[in-house]
């Protein structure tokens, strides 16, 4: 088999073959492909596309590139939740011990935060102590003596994804759907993963820009998932506005402990109980109803179970209890000004991303890979779409440490919101559900 | 300007901007490209194709990538030819002579073959001591000297579409009309040339199988010329089976030595006298018809002018004059073996391309461009398309100094020729001509 005819087959609208894409990802892992064939490669299925089965081999050749976890012997069954990325998405931290606090144990693997999106791996950093860096002995361990273990990703998984996503970034073949669902779903798997919620967020803050888009993302990965023989719930969620109110990494692990506790902005309070309640009836294997799975998990903030589970998290990875307990003690930035509405009537539009790249200029998030970041900037977003607001009331609170990177954060600002002299309907939480299994009943 | 978005303004179908193409082809000569984006471009370019416009552009960009000859000093006009690349084509031996014997000097580099298309050069250095390297100063003396100079490629010539070439090979992106035709043209503008001749061939041992692809071809190529102020005018010829009877370096110097003394197939004759009537036709300005520039150039056959100026040329790039006087002091194989019909009937295919593996089975030629070759060798071809033919009749005389090496060339053989019962109608040498100058008359 050789490459050229497998770059030339792609490129004439051809569907390859199984052995075909097992071979190519082969190649592209032992590096005896050259990077400007893979590139080649990857325009031709950007611009020729994949079908279904084609995306599946794909999928589960990456996935099989590198170790494979196994976590049977330490969970019952392993479910796992993918978010595709976005600004104030703190989710993990308050959906696991959920999830945990119900008798399911959980191991999960998270990323960083790149551009204006955030990641898991950098808010847990914010805790003092906390160790994200586990061994697979050590990761397997913790879940199975605590019930739940969030960590870095431990092992080799999927490094054909890593190869391909690097030259992607370069090539200008980010943004193809069986290019993402593919990267997206071998880590899954290839992190052991039986079933898996994912969610796809779309919108200005978001990958996906419109609905359109992210529904036939989160169709294209259901399927994957049924022709892997994986259970896959994809829910649309918005990222048009940032999710709660809270972005930088302090904060955010601030706003996941009040929720723990009971008390959050409205939109984090629905998102993370429904992902929590499809996690559970996935793990129990259920056909009932989502109602009975969202009040069990919301049962957990009610009851204190939640927080407990998540306190007993941070102790067990090596985090300062302390802080968790009192979360004044997390870092805190050295300004903090508000920042004002210029106008009075609603808000029409209050911009993810440019909220996500103002946090990033005050020195939350990175621009590239080997940045470092500062945990305790960031800012709290006072209103949401649909909100009423007057001329001078707050908008934002900066939290900055240092006061040209504030001016830039409040400049970038200054184009985040925009307003309505009529009201303006508020944002929903999702757009809807799309189940792999369709025994599944939609909410 | 980013080359991301280079790239994703042709991956999205867009026409390239002038300056997007100045600066890729800049950042692909100065090396700071990677070859990965350079060839997720080439396949998007090979899949959203590009309009006359961006053609012209990137191959003005690719003439200017290096040296760009001028030829004003030594010559009145600068002439050029280039062929597609055939099996048998030893035309620019014979036309060069031609047209210089006419008075019309010629400065001309050429190349060296590659798999089954052979190359001026290595019939060149067939001829012993004959120099094809020449410094620039050597190339434009001897033009001035002698009217007549034929060597290598002196100076660094279109090195971006070196860079571009060798990517296309190894990533499935050479079919592409637009690209091909950059290429070509790119390299004689890049050479000097203000009128070009341009030889495309067609059929089975052509780059181009079909009249179609062809003519396409042939018409972008004059499109471009007229763009870049060039006078072109393209040929589509026929390389359904080798040109003339000779196949191999020395045998086909020996045959354009018969030619240059009025004897020769008459499909080369044909080919050699329209080639350099075009020339003569575009070298002197003229909107006469092409017959008087073909009588022209026949005229210098019949009474040996032809062959003095090739003589001449030869003696002035130090080769041997005595093989060209005497071309059976050529260096001669050691096996010489006729192959014989096993057939009776009409002559259906006399497939070129076979013909060509053939030679290159003996020898002739080379698979990589690495390999030596054996100047000796190759196979006279008795039989056109059309020709009748009778069972032991010989069809080719297989030159030849490896009994194991004509072994194999007598198998590839075996499916060279495809008989039929009933007559079969001879192939056209042309198919077509099209022209940069719609004020020249089509013959």
């Amino acid at each position: 088999m050789r490459v050229t005819e497998i770059i030339a087959h792609k490129r004439d609208g051809g569907a390859l073959t199984t052995s075909e894409i097992d071979f190519f990802i082969k190649s592209v892992t032992d590096g005896s492909i050259e990077d400007y064939q893979v590139s080649a490669w990857l325009m031709a299925v950007y611009l020729r596309g994949m079908n279904h089965r084609e995306t599946t081999d794909l999928t589960l050749a990456m996935a099989r590139s590198g170790d494979v976890l196994d976590l049977s012997d330490v969970l019952p069954i392993s479910v796992d939740k993918h978010s595709s990325g976005g600004v104030g998405d703190k989710t993990t931290l308050i959906v696991l011990p959920m999830v945990a606090a119900c008798g399911i144990p959980v191991a999960k693997m998270s990323g960083r935060g790149l551009g204006f999106s955030g990641g898991t791996l950098d808010k847990l950093e914010a805790i003092p102590g906390y160790r994200v860096t586990l061994s697979m002995a050590e990761f397997k361990a913790t879940v199975q003596q605590h019930g739940i273990v969030l960590a870095g990703q431990s092992g080799n998984l999927a490094p054909a994804d890593g190869k391909l996503y690097a030259l992607r970034d370069a090539t200008a073949t980010v943004q193809s759907l069986p290019l993402i669902a593919s990267s997206i779903m071998s880590k899954k798997i290839a992190a052991g993963a039986e079933a898996i919620v994912l969610d796809v967020k779309l919108g200005r803050g978001a990958f996906m820009k419109t609905e359109e888009e992210a529904r036939d993302l989160a169709k294209l990965m259901a399927e994957i998932g049924k022709l892997a023989g994986r259970r896959v719930v994809a829910l649309l969620s918005d990222m048009n506005q940032p999710l709660g109110a809270m972005v930088g990494n302090t904060l955010e692990v601030a706003e996941a402990i009040q929720l723990l506790h009971g008390s959050a902005p409205a939109d984090l309070y629905e998102h993370c109980v429904t992902v929590a309640g499809h996690m559970l009836r996935l793990a129990r294997r259920s056909n009932e109803p989502l109602e009975g799975f969202i009040e069990e998990a919301a049962a957990t903030l009610k009851d204190g179970r939640a927080f407990s589970k998540f306190r007993q998290m941070v102790a067990a990875q090596g985090g300062d209890v302390s802080v968790v307990e009192n979360p004044e003690r997390l870092a805190q930035a050295k300004i903090i000004e508000e920042y004002p509405a210029t106008q009075s009537g609603y808000v029409a539009v209050m911009d993810a991303e440019t909220v996500g790249v103002a946090s990033v200029d005050l020195g939350a998030g990175r621009e590239r890979k080997s940045d470092s970041i500062d945990h305790a900037v960031g800012l709290v977003v006072h209103k949401k779409v649909g909100d009423p607001v007057a001329t001078g009331e707050s908008l934002f609170t900066i939290h900055a440490n240092d006061s040209a990177k504030l001016e830039q954060a409040k400049q970038r600002l200054a184009n985040a919101v925009t307003y309505s002299a009529d009201p303006v309907p508020p944002l929903p939480t999702f757009y809807g559900t799309i189940s792999s299994d369709e025994t599944i009943q939609q909410p």
